[in-house]
């Protein structure tokens, strides 16, 4: 698990550039739970809090690291891009930006195996934001992955 | 006209220091009409496409910057936060993203007689990604405004 939170990490470093200037971090995967990390500095606003933007930008990569980290574990080959996705706001962050996104397996078994089926599914995902032990925000997104050729 | 672009977009950069990573500046406002630009570069994704995290971030400060310019035009001094986002995602954009939100100013009306009398108000705003002459991303965002003191 470890070796993939690597590989996803350095995924979004090197394709993604603003995920490094935003100072995101693969915090821990175990299976049905990812955590996604980003110091408040680089992603402040004009309140000296988390910029909204960040905010959606970390939790949207939390949901698609989820759908990368998933198709990893069942040797997978597939694209992933959001099709969709939403946030509410409900308090200002004023410290380190922690994002979490749960995948619980036997909610999404139908539409993995339509993956294997049809070569094409959605997963409905939520994650979301705490600060101080409390619930700062609340993402859902729509994540559409398309099969790709193994490469041999 | 032309200097509230100017502080707008030094606004951004000095206190949102990820909008300056992201490139976005401000291409022209018109009374109800704001564009606001970036380069695909630093806002590249896997795919070699702009990254969702940055069209979101990009379409939510073309909002926050219309309520601060609409503010500004006004003389009202407000703190504006953004409480609720989402966007959908038509196709990918693979050069310049330029974000445009409009504001009919009857429409808003209200809400900007509300925040003179009681203080605080909600704009609700959209605003569309093109690329290459077609939207690429629809978002939505409310923008709640507080009245601030008038500094002396």
């Amino acid at each position: 698990m470890k070796s993939l939170c690597a590989e996803l990490e350095r995924t979004w470093h090197d394709e993604i550039p603003i995920s490094k200037a935003m100072g995101i971090r693969v915090g821990e995967f175990a299976n049905d739970r990812l955590v996604v990390r980003a110091r408040l500095e680089p992603n402040i606003n004009v309140h000296g809090t988390a910029f909204a933007g960040s905010l959606y930008a970390i939790a949207a990569l939390c949901g698609w690291g989820m759908t990368w980290l998933q198709l990893k574990v069942h040797a997978i080959d597939g694209s992933i891009v959001i099709a969709d996705g939403r946030i509410h706001y409900d308090r200002p962050v004023k410290s380190e930006i922690v994002a979490t996104c749960r995948f619980a397996a036997d909610e999404h078994a139908t539409a993995l195996a339509r993956l294997k089926t049809d070569g094409k599914t959605r997963f409905p995902l939520e994650c979301s934001i705490e600060a101080n032990g409390e619930i700062a925000a609340r993402f859902g997104g729509d994540y559409a992955v398309r099969l790709e050729k193994r490469r041999s």
